[in-house]
């Protein structure tokens, strides 16, 4: 499965090494194939495990330290004042790839278009809430190409450079 | 604010100690008012802090190991496999309460009706999804009682007790 260019495994997925932007001593991060909006990242343990209580102590505070540099991050890049993080453990909770991972998602006012209309932003705030709830589902979303997602691991890689961000 | 029944404060909101039910050196864990399932519960940092940024690393580490406890209780307690974890990390993700708190929501395939026709589970699926992202909004959520919310605290912190969870 690894090769020269895998850096780490997503439960059974091959995570090349120009879809990673951040790594930590457990940790790393990467882009998404299908983003529900910009900036839509995800951080996961090193070791493939499903679910959230099988990690070890050290794993979980070092997976939530990266998702942490990783949202002040993303947030920089995309001008973005909030962030989403979740967490979907176990396929009852809509956790489709089984090896543990955060969605860091940016997060504006803006999101879904924008509009300030109260009866569009009602309309969109749905839409967005279905979107935020199901994360890990990918019908309806576009694959990217390699070349747009390693684009963006290079942008977010800049940004954790100019922040300083690490996690030791 | 604080008072001998007072635990501890949610941004300016006292928490009681009878809704408390898990308590670890820098976080505590409490039922919620208004749960949007039977086991939806929160964890905070015991520092009044809005931001997860703004969170030590030390204090991340504690929130998220006391954050997996209380899952492993919730979902024993509802008899639940999955769980959802989820920060709305800033007003535009839907934060609403300016204290970093982790929803912990015990998950199975029969929330919001249980039922296993497609049709019907597609609109529930709309309908929790909804749900579950609007985790901070409260409108149309009946507010419980004191009594309803002590009797929890102690079903869940027996729980903790049988499985024998601790964050040190």
């Amino acid at each position: 499965m690894a090769s020269a260019t895998t850096s780490f495994t997503f439960a059974r997925f091959p995570i090349l090494q120009k879809q990673v932007f951040m790594e930590s001593p457990n940790s790393f991060a990467f882009v998404n194939l299908k983003p529900i909006i910009p900036g839509h990242v995800l951080c996961a343990p090193k070791r493939v495990c499903s679910r959230f209580e099988d990690l070890t102590d050290r794993e979980i505070s070092d997976l939530m330290r990266l998702s942490k540099c990783v949202g002040q991050a993303v947030k920089q890049v995309y001008e973005a004042k909030s962030m989403t993080l979740s967490i979907q453990d176990g396929p009852e909770a809509g956790q489709t790839v089984p090896h543990v991972h955060v969605h860091v998602i940016p997060r504006k006012l803006s999101d879904f278009g924008g509009r300030n209309d109260e009866i569009y932003e009602r309309l969109d705030e749905q839409c967005e809430s279905e979107r935020i709830a199901r994360v890990d589902a990918e019908e309806g979303r576009r694959a990217r190409t390699m070349d747009e997602m390693a684009e963006e691991a290079e942008v977010i890689r800049a940004a954790i450079l100019r922040l300083g961000l690490f996690v030791d």
